[in-house]
């Protein structure tokens, strides 16, 4: 009968309320505030992605090709912002980022790979490695991201998010990078470059990507329009080798073909009429007054908890006192209708910190921030305050 | 630096023109003809999709869930033609049926693992298996589809294709379904029944899937929308326990979370206006006559080759004359705008046998089928003829 090879129900993970819309202080991540989406641009494209000659192609199996203006689109108006060069074939079309990350575990990585991640981390990286059964080696984080140390010599490949670390959002200055690219060059080790909100700083300029530096053909880069356009319409791209790309291909043929053609049609044409352009300008303008607002409210009411030093993003990772924890947080918070991340589950101790958590701001209405934090503040002093504490 | 575990570039596959639609006589595989596409329901149902709440909650993250509306339409719609009854809990949305396909080998079977393959039988299915480096077992197929005997003993799996066997479209009678599920409660193996094209027969009425009979919890069943409404827009399904679904959801939630949000709703909408009823049901009267066509075609103009017994299904396998050679039957017919399929990467063997051929007509209008033999038989002659014979 059935046995199971391995169960990824029992993995540790991020867990959202599905329900979280419904509550007044959704400090939640990774959901772009809907009530920015160009609602009527979209249908625009959505529409004319469906004259008769595109339902034609778009309901037509492209066995294992994307969208050529969708390649396109991604080669000349995508990676050059990142610094990032690359012909057609380097590019491949996946269904959102972290499914590039499964198809580059599974290519690349078994259970006699060592595999570097930063810790605290993804987890959902940590856990598509974990399915392959590699071994993980957690890596240190300091307020310039992954930290260089004799520990990535054992590494084989090194899981990375230089724009702003998961969950940390700490960017990686441009000299690290070039650091870490020479000890990959030294040590023989490649690197996954996870560009996830590369475009959100708010104090300056983004940095290039580690791909637009990497001479050497050590990084595979990683790119995504879900923290941007849409989760649900998973949208993700990787820029690698063109041997690589074309084993991906062929992996990626057996594992599902090719993303949704009618999608790839549409968002190829939201982004050749620089609607994602606008999205992303009016995102970077109210999420920037967001993360003002939230620094300033977690100066005022949580002054014994400290930020993480970032300037981007959508979320503070935000270390608590000692002795907080931050899972009880989490239940009488929501209670009170604010939600909050808990920190534990980005660690990949058996036993991890209880004192982090993390404030997304993506999905909040920027007058909901201050009240939603005085809230919280309330429910940390209830829990450390000396009424309660035993 | 980065080795690759596994090449799967290197698989032997179909492989199909990608501009086959500019040939006159595509006898091709797979591709549901669209002139007969519903495009202004289509449209309709994705307008009414593309309302306010149902962007955000398209565009919305759904974490591992799928969408109620869409899994409630496969449960009380779909599912019960092929007399299978289902909680929703026992259902997963899969980016089409190889997708399912993928994450039911994924989770079930590695290096340790006997899979039982029909052969000649389904490329993709064997090259997903190679991919888990599972031992394959190649199976007879005979006129009533895989064929029982002790050899299924050793496997613990089977990948089989009830109605119509791929390739060789013929349908496993009632009675032998029935033994071959006794056959894996005595055995103890699972079946993964692939039910495709489940609807197309054109003699007599669809027989009951594998899984309506199965009491013992041995069927994985793996269903799809890429045969009737479109390949392009990857939707499968896949029924199993409560605890087997429960896994690939979370295996499914590291691969790529979920199939498109935005899609899922227009084509639940699609379901629930009855709209892929009146397509399935106008496809079955194009098709039969094509079926008809084909069959007197190849009787009057190929009488050296034999068809599969079939009474469904979207084309026919032909065994040719021993001395033919498909490869180069398949590349001189293209010279005269006629597409076929050559039977070669459907069977196991590492030397397979060269005179078998797939005629497709799923995507050929009615008139050309005609004219299309007549030529492939000129070639026939050419190649096998007193003239041109060595």
């Amino acid at each position: 009968k059935a046995r199971f090879i391995t169960r990824p129900s029992r993995q540790r993970n991020i867990v959202k309320p599905s329900d979280w819309r419904d509550y007044p202080y959704p400090f939640i991540y990774g959901q772009p505030d809907t009530s920015l989406f160009p609602i009527n641009e979209w249908r625009e494209c959505c529409r004319e992605s469906m004259n008769v000659a595109d339902i034609c192609s778009a309901g037509v199996d492209r066995f294992d090709l994307d969208d050529p203006v969708l390649i396109e689109q991604i080669q000349t108006r995508l990676l050059p912002r990142r610094g990032v060069w690359a012909k057609p074939e380097q590019i491949l079309v996946t269904l959102g980022a972290q499914n590039a990350l499964y198809l580059v575990a599974s290519l690349l990585t078994d259970s006699t790979s060592i595999v570097g991640m930063e810790n605290p981390g993804y987890p959902d990286a940590r856990n598509i490695f974990a399915v392959r059964r590699s071994r993980m080696i957690p890596l240190e984080v300091d307020d310039q991201g992954l930290a260089p140390g004799p520990v990535l010599d054992k590494c084989d490949c090194i899981y990375v998010t230089p724009s702003h670390q998961s969950p940390t959002t700490v960017t990686m200055p441009r000299e690290r990078r070039g650091q870490l690219l020479q000890h990959a060059d030294d040590a023989d080790f490649f690197l996954v470059e996870d560009d996830y909100e590369s475009e959100s700083n708010y104090l300056g300029e983004p940095t290039p990507a580690l791909k637009s530096l990497d001479e050497n053909g050590r990084v595979i880069y990683v790119g995504s329009l879900s923290k941007t356009l849409a989760p649900g319409l998973r949208i993700g791209y990787v820029v690698a080798s063109v041997e690589l790309i074309s084993e991906m291909r062929a992996l990626r043929r057996l594992m599902f073909r090719h993303t949704p053609a009618n999608n790839q049609r549409t968002i190829a044409l939201f982004l050749v009429r620089g609607h994602l352009d606008s999205l992303i300008l009016k995102q970077k303008q109210v999420y920037k007054e967001r993360w003002h607002l939230l620094a300033d409210a977690l100066q005022e009411h949580l002054p014994d908890c400290t930020r993480s030093n970032s300037h981007g993003g959508t979320a503070f990772w935000i270390r608590g006192p000692d002795k907080l924890d931050s899972i009880a947080l989490q239940q009488s918070s929501r209670e009170h209708g604010v939600l909050i991340e808990t920190g534990d589950v980005y660690f990949s101790e058996s036993e991890p910190p209880k004192n982090y958590f993390r404030l997304g701001f993506s999905s909040i209405a920027s007058e909901r921030i201050q009240p939603g934090i005085q809230l919280l503040a309330k429910q940390i002093r209830y829990q450390l305050g000396p009424v309660n504490r035993h």
